[in-house]
């Protein structure tokens, strides 16, 4: 209720801040049966983490996860899975200069104003840091899902600062530091080259990421508010960063006609999917696909002008470990996420319909 | 929780399906002490009903709003205010030939897969008539923000299918049947022979809309999840048709560096709002800025290749009054969502941190 | 969220006030394909209604429910159910001489502290009429349940007063006008000596109820929080005039040892029911057993000392049409809160644990 | 959602079993600028503690507490509040036998056949262990309401087996191993004496605690559901081995006639308390008591019939560590619920109706 807590049946309620002894979540409502351990977690914390190239920030975080809670034997029981992640790298002598001064683009501003008290070493709860938690309560909600409907999620970036990234097949996402979908060695060195500028610079950039979920039932979505694309855009624009969000056609639904965009269906399914895998808030056994606009880091060393709390002028220029372009690691968030939603969704099915409809008819499958 | 109730501390709770006797919600959690009558109300629902011109569906319905409950001596009394929508146009025999088959694009394909049981009079639960109570309930939400805080609610159209609509002024937009914030004869004329056409055409047409509250307090919105962006990301991805969603800067701001993006201050305040009114999650107390994409109305009169429910091929084509611009009526939609996602925000700011706070400090004020 | 919505996945939204123009609730989360008509849910409401006999309060309601949406050709869709009673009797003249004082153990005075303004027709909002609605959402959870697992559910008067009453049969329950489970001549003449004499002196008296379903799966509940027996406190103590709940053995469990309470097994099931068919939370699938404690009305003819809103001294004497003991009619309502807990903790636990699971296992059958 | 958060706006999630690592919680919405360290929440989880007398369990547990989040520079920031309690004492040997059978009683039955797995270490999640958690959030819950209010909380017990414990004055509950608000010597020593030969004989008995909280604001709980005694209940039958829950006068109304329970109002405030301190579901401004029944623990040496999961006869010891009258920690155990209860209706009010009126009227006092 206090907007700490992500999910209604499938609920993570996470805690901590960017340097205090450690940042963690609580997931209840995981169905009981299903094999875990740290071995499950860590592989997608790993994908998230810092330090992994030069382009993020270097922060030094192993982000080794434990599992308090709710396992015995190698299997969940059905009652609260927490998730502990120690915060070794607690440095914060590099934020002193931000305690009483406001980054522009930054929630310094608004925290101070909403709860007249805010922590500020390294952006305290507004850390991009209190990601981590939702990775790992996303690999389970995945574990989940896959083993039971295969479901598959996947993500990469189709746009850094100005450079448009062609989209030319998953298998390239985790041959670069981009997470880009592409082998274009032209395309990624110039990547490389506007990144290492940005970095002297002492500035940031935005970047798009596609997220993509294959195997998903039909069926899941709540008709009126609850809606399944709804859902989707509330879990990715809480995404430190994000400024928005689009499914299927997106934005580009704007210019087409209905004879167009609506999704013809033939006997061997749908033909196209501008839809995005979802009508009318409800899943249609399609792939769910979205993309999301990530702003560019505002904890930069470019002097700005700003104000202290006691509204005089200063400039801010923010030192220490940053992501010149946050979007760089986002897309294990992002399918953490979507992964969220979706198991949350499929429960609440569960609850409504019972298991036997949860399964995704013949026709719904995707014409190539 | 089963997806029919929109807010948590301001909750809208609807009911009703397009052809049946009634539609309606119920209102929980106004605060006790507000001025309110059915003449609050009933504008609010005029500005969207069916019927003002040409452009929109030609069904007839007076839209006509009774208060049932909550109210007493024309005061609120704190209790649940239910509001009843009679439906006069019943008419269903329009819809007849869509009972057994699926309109592409249309949520007839998922309901039918979700529920195994679906009414199909006139779109059932899916149809766009359901807004029709938000904009009864966001009527009485936009008074209270009003009242205590100045909060306005405006939108606008922005884009017509490939037509660009640029903003002149918040008051032009009653002035002509689209809801444009322009006053341009030629760019008004172009938008009515466009829809002119596509109404011959049987067809149908995108639309950008553009969504902004002013006067917003400081310090509403949580820090993780319940993000306000998110929340009005959620709100307004609900909105029948709606396909992306933009706060502030949106998908521009990946193009933006982080010395352009961030919005510095000066002690008269922020110089621009590429935050769109929103930073980590919580209100500035400058304007709050929404854009989102509608994509064209599925039914529509040209044949398209569908199926019916045993998976045979058939041709649809959707006869009936049906808007062929759903985007045109919009804009109070949108308003309502978005006073509602500030109510609901602004008791739960009450609840956490007290009446005291809930004051724009003066430096929270945007530079022109 | 705000207090007027009962259950979290079979939610029941009321609204209403006893002199407004109507009363009514919203069902958000019935499972979709249960055939439901009016005349399944008419005959509870008929049993709750006033005016059955001269020891229940003579004011005239029919109490016709209306199904306003949620159910197309006589089955439930999945969208949300609005039923709406109208309010016929609404002489509110006999309520003049209370507006502007308290009644002595009435929810006047402290309506009024909380929302400064109270609609004291007929107790508005706080008056036992608004158990209609629930009792009317509660027939639909009944015929789910019933028609799922089996599930039964009765309720008969143990104490009327200082009257003890034995329970001899349930045959017995609707043979009587006290609801009580005893075909004894003799007691029951007592009863109907005890209500006369009370009714003359205007006063009123308390009664306990039982509370029973049988039939109940195995399973179902939380461990923790939502734990069965604390849901089913819950809906009981917020009946109106509860003050007092046992589950099981109930206060007597205080004076029985472990080896006398806790109720062995066999391979032919549970020896005893001490537990009232919950441990640990959760339901064991013997029958549930719940008591419940219903204080005197407060609306009573003599006179009682009391305070006007401005706390000056006054004597209070309620006219009007009450119940000398709300306890009579309170076996459906218990019924229907019991119903309404079951099958919201049915759904949850099909949620998390699917389908197969929610079959009384053969060891759970209790031992006659 | 799932059964492990307690609190709508003050949300407590636990998590943890006796014998993992760790148990803990999280504490969503706590206000900002509370002065909070350890030092505030440690002697409450010492009054609970296992090992303090003779009479309770004695497992070895320190029960030390740690902040992990929300707080900076000893006030909290409205951020989430994780408190982590490491388990010291898993010895859980002591359990062996009890894996694949159920104790007569106790949750192993039921977590069984609704999970279809369970951690029998200690009772795993079902453990009273977890009632430390609680404590803890209660300590910060009590904190706040202390220092707004000057709310104040105490319980006691009542009835120890069929020994009755006269109330004399709160100052004697912590001068007696067995929280009794007595100092009668005779009665302590018959106390001793009966709870000496419960452990020879390696049986168990319940007990009857009073709970009070003095200085509460007038106007907290909700009209319909949320009712601050329906919350109240739920929050006591919620605590382990609870079977029965009163307020105010209780079970005994069921006797009172309306013109003796109904308390009467003289300017100089309440004569008397039957209610309890609520009246229709609201806050008096009244004392709130509130008398809870605690069944016999059901962890005995005693041989007892079960079966075991194939459902096989067999006789079940249970030997370890256990409490022979979980009563007697259980005061602690009620004041911190109670205190959850308040604070989540305190929070709730001031979203309503903002801060002004959660202010106690001068009348509210209650006449001696």
């Amino acid at each position: 209720m206090s907007g700490n807590t992500f999910g209604k049946l499938f609920s993570v309620t996470t805690f901590g801040e960017s340097h205090g002894p450690a940042i963690g979540c609580v997931i209840d409502g995981c169905p009981p049966g299903l094999a875990l351990s740290e071995a499950d977690i860590q592989p997608e914390l790993d994908r998230r983490k810092p330090g992994t190239s030069r382009h993020v920030t270097q922060r030094q975080e192993a982000d080794r996860v434990q599992i308090l809670s709710g396992v015995y034997q190698g299997v969940t029981t059905g009652t609260p899975i927490a998730l502990l992640i120690p915060n070794e790298d607690q440095r914060s002598k590099d934020y002193g200069n931000i305690a009483e001064t406001f980054r522009p683009g930054h929630a310094d501003y608004t925290y101070w104003h909403k709860y007249g008290v805010r922590d500020p070493r390294g952006g305290g709860r507004s850390s991009a840091r209190l990601t981590a938690p939702v990775v790992g309560a996303g690999a389970i909600a995945k574990k989940w899902l896959r083993e039971r409907f295969g479901t598959e999620f996947m993500a990469c970036m189709r746009q850094l600062g100005d450079i448009d990234v062609p989209f030319e097949g998953w298998e390239h996402v985790h041959a670069n530091p981009f997470f880009a979908a592409s082998a274009d060695a032209a395309l990624l060195a110039r990547m490389e080259t506007a990144m290492d500028a940005l970095r002297r610079a002492g500035d940031s950039i935005g970047a798009r990421i596609d997220v993509v979920a294959k195997n998903v039932p039909v069926g899941l979505g709540q008709p009126l508010y609850d809606k399944l694309d709804a859902d989707i855009a509330y879990a990715m624009m809480g995404i430190n960063a994000v400024k928005g969000v689009e499914i299927g056609a997106g934005f580009a639904a704007v210019a087409q006609k209905g004879s167009e965009h609506g999704d013809e269906l033939t006997p061997a399914g749908f033909v196209g999917n501008h839809a995005g895998g979802v009508l009318g808030g409800i899943s249609t056994g399609q792939d769910i696909t979205v993309s999301i606009a990530i702003k560019p880091t505002s904890s930069i060393r470019t002097p700005r002008r700003s104000i202290d709390k006691d509204g005089n002028p200063v400039a801010v220029e923010t030192f220490g470990r940053h992501d010149p372009c946050v979007g760089i690691r986002a897309t294990p968030i992002a399918e953490a996420m979507l992964a969220l939603v979706l198991i949350d969704h499929a429960l609440m099915h569960r609850a409504q319909c019972g298991d036997v409809r949860v399964e995704t008819p013949k026709l719904a499958g995707q014409v190539p």
